[in-house]
């Protein structure tokens, strides 16, 4: 999987960082992106990616404010100029689907895909055959979202040294041996698949949030993720701010990511006050938090293999 | 006056243009700018020009697709954000004002500055001290509009050598005399300001187009003017679909340019496909109108003074 920050700045766009949106793309599943938020001008960094709009399949939509919405009916028109024609699902908070019909109505656009939108709920939101997303409920200025993305357990691996050394022939028999079925070899052997295969291999967890002030919900939301995207709008110079207006610091992102033990904290959603001053944010890191990253705009952030196999 | 071109592609952003917005500049008046267009990403384009979005004073809106529309609640809110508190007036067709409304609305944004809509109709839009603004329906897949900016005219120069030379002094009546009062001077003659002031200075013409087919109408309309900005969408390989589609081919640009006897043509609104194949563009340009200009964003076109004099 792969992480591809198309917007990285806080309120308005700037030359150094557009406004928010982040993509998600599975090199399984056919190369699927799923888009999280669309900040204007979306469609103009996709530009600059390897991204295709026809690759996108689900938009998950953290909040209704404006840096993070404005760019979904640009994107949307052109995914169907350029003639996509697979479905599209919006998971949204309420809001969202009026002001895209509305777009889409005034501009006599019609989508040569089909659209679908889904209410962003608490809780399971929805699952793939190899993924499910759960939702958290955050604490921003308006009802603000967010998403684990956690990948379905794959079987564990199987043992085909230990199998070659007692002389089993390697075949469909090894399939049948990976799904953990009996066999019966032909020299009358019986042999259990489960004795030959390791443990399920856990699925990556992802955790990307929404704005917000910090909320002590996120330390289990997040627990263990091998990956937190989480808003740093603003450092502790101006913390008393960032909590009145629903944001975290830099401090209040490390903090978090280090009590939910996560392995690879990435701040994004970055104020354009520290364009001018980025030593007082950067210095913040290196003292929370040195491992953490920060995302700027058209960084790629590859997630390692897991379990160490080979593959997505 | 100055014309900002800040996006000049058709349809779709790509790399090298951006979907439409164009911004008249004025020197005088301080400094307003007037927007003509607000496509997606179009407050991005203003962060490389010199221009403010305090002080845009009016947008007008040609028609109601996207690629001229969906910059409209970022560039209002981002306004909005930089604390300007100067009112805003948008021209719009039907259609504008909903998508505002709802943008705002969904977003829970509240602007910091009045926020006026007009909607468009043929003939005398509006009037300012120094201008005036007419309205051309024109022929596209929905209705479309052309503006026409015409400055008033100006009191024609007083000629202070002549002045001078029959010995009447510098002072306040220059000033009586430039209005074309009579007066009387201290040795008793009388003189008549009409007299000594010039021809009234015709004020300059802008016509600038939305999308559009070819219509005679528009020979009118642009007769005379010292700048037409129109779409050539197309060159002639592409005529039919041009006018399908509601949109003028480079010849049909240049042909009503000549007829009109415009002083300067300037095309914009160009399809992304010149960008592999200019020549086929540019070629048409040369043979039709070689004086015409083709627009690329971040052009700055300055109109001649008028009557040569100094000044905006």
């Amino acid at each position: 999987m792969e992480l591809h920050f198309l917007g990285t700045g806080a309120g308005v766009p700037s030359k150094q960082r557009n406004v928010s949106a982040l993509a998600l793309r599975f090199l399984e599943d056919e190369g699927d992106v799923w888009l999280f938020d669309c900040g204007e001008a979306t469609q103009h960094q996709l530009l600059y990616s390897p991204l295709s709009l026809s690759k996108i399949t689900k938009i998950l939509m953290s909040h209704v404010h404006g840096d993070h919405l404005f760019g979904l009916p640009g994107l949307l028109s052109t995914r169907s100029f350029q003639g996509a024609a697979s479905p599209l699902t919006i998971y949204a908070p309420p809001g969202v689907e009026e002001f895209v019909r509305v777009s889409l109505k005034v501009t006599k656009t019609t989508l040569r895909y089909p659209l679908e939108f889904v209410t962003l709920r608490a809780g399971s939101l929805f699952e793939t055959p190899h993924h499910e997303v759960e939702v958290l409920p955050l604490a921003h200025t308006i009802q603000s979202y967010a998403f684990k993305v956690t990948e379905k357990e794959k079987p564990g691996r199987l043992d085909i040294a230990r199998l070659q050394a007692e002389g089993v022939p390697a075949g469909p028999l090894y399939a049948q041996l990976k799904r953990g079925e009996t066999v019966q070899l032909t020299d009358g052997r019986v042999l259990s698949g489960q004795a030959f295969v390791g443990e399920p291999i856990r699925g990556r967890v992802i955790v990307i949030a929404g704005d917000t002030k910090p909320i002590p919900e996120m330390v289990d939301f997040a627990s263990g993720a091998d990956l937190l995207v989480h808003e740093a709008t603003f450092a502790s110079d101006c913390e008393a701010d960032a909590h009145q207006f629903g944001h975290s610091t830099v401090a209040d992102a490390c903090r978090l990511a280090k009590h939910a033990h996560v392995k690879q904290l990435i701040l994004t959603h970055i104020s354009s006050r520290y364009v001018r001053e980025p030593s007082v944010f950067l210095d913040e890191v290196e003292a929370h938090l040195p491992t953490a990253l920060v995302a700027r705009d058209l960084f790629v952030y590859s997630l390692a293999k897991r379990g160490g196999s080979v593959g997505d």
